[in-house]
């Protein structure tokens, strides 16, 4: 089984993946006329699970919309007891270390894993078990908020694998972990 | 007169400028053969003068090399009392606040300015001063170190006008304030 994970997020140039007061909405400010998806779709494609953080789960659900996801989700949280009837079957509640959960999730079969959330990122990072990066930067300095990176033992190199720039504004980079 | 003050500097792509001891190392990991300059002289034929906070005007002196600058350089310091003898003529020492000191240089005559060093980009960006932001981007984590960004009192927006990738590795965006 091939064995990768990928992050896949959006931040601001000054790093925050969120505002001061949790807002998002600077995400979708570049006109986006074609609603083009900026590599999510391929990123679908690839990957065979999802792993996300609590926040994350309920900023999903918080939207309203119809459960988005066509591949298996893996909650991480203490404190859901319970997966909401309607996702029984598409979300999996997990706790534990990153590496015991990633274990967990190659046994279902699962190789190539989306990791997403803030927290998660950087728990994820703190064991050096991201093996590539695909960071949105939009034109923004936010000031302040919930940065995407957060304190490591030791610092991690990366290898620059691509650079896309979408909507003339909006610049991707693929990075891969070097070991 | 025209009137730019332009930040051109390099972080870790977790954001930092220096490491957790300073370290600067890793801005020069990534092997460079022929000695890309990566915009730098591009750079020094645009600008008029440098503006630049204490800590760099030390570390630069602190290289033991010949001096490097070719353009007029004010060093922003309450601390340094007078210019060393050799450097009479080549270095103007200013303090007081960042539209003061800009306001002087423009007086002097130049107006496109280089604005170089952590603590005196974030203290332009506070009171909205830089105009072109050229950042380059390492493909490391350190996991700690100095920002290159800081708080904000409030958002400010920029237009994307260009990406290079050098060395197959160092991404740089050049950023325009949206004004």
């Amino acid at each position: 089984m091939k064995k990768k994970n990928i992050v896949f997020i959006a931040r601001s140039l000054d790093g925050y993946i969120a505002g001061k007061n949790g807002e998002i909405d600077w995400l979708h400010a570049i006109p986006n006329p074609d609603n083009i998806d900026m590599g999510y779709g391929e990123l679908m494609e690839e990957i065979e699970a999802i792993v996300m953080g609590r926040t994350t789960f309920e900023t999903v659900l918080s939207f309203g919309i119809d459960w988005p996801y066509a591949k298996p989700v893996f909650v991480l949280s203490t404190s859901i007891k319970e997966v909401p009837e309607v996702l029984i079957g598409k979300v999996t509640l997990l706790h534990g270390e990153p590496q015991q959960i990633i274990e967990t999730i190659h046994k279902k079969g699962y190789g190539t894993l989306y990791i997403d959330g803030g927290s998660t990122v950087q728990n994820f990072l703190k064991e050096d078990l991201i093996d590539e990066l695909r960071i949105t930067t939009i034109p923004i300095l936010l000031g302040g908020g919930f940065p995407l990176f957060g304190d490591l033992p030791t610092p991690l190199k990366f290898d620059h694998i691509a650079s896309h720039v979408y909507l003339d504004q909006v610049v991707q980079n693929w990075y891969k972990r070097r070991r």
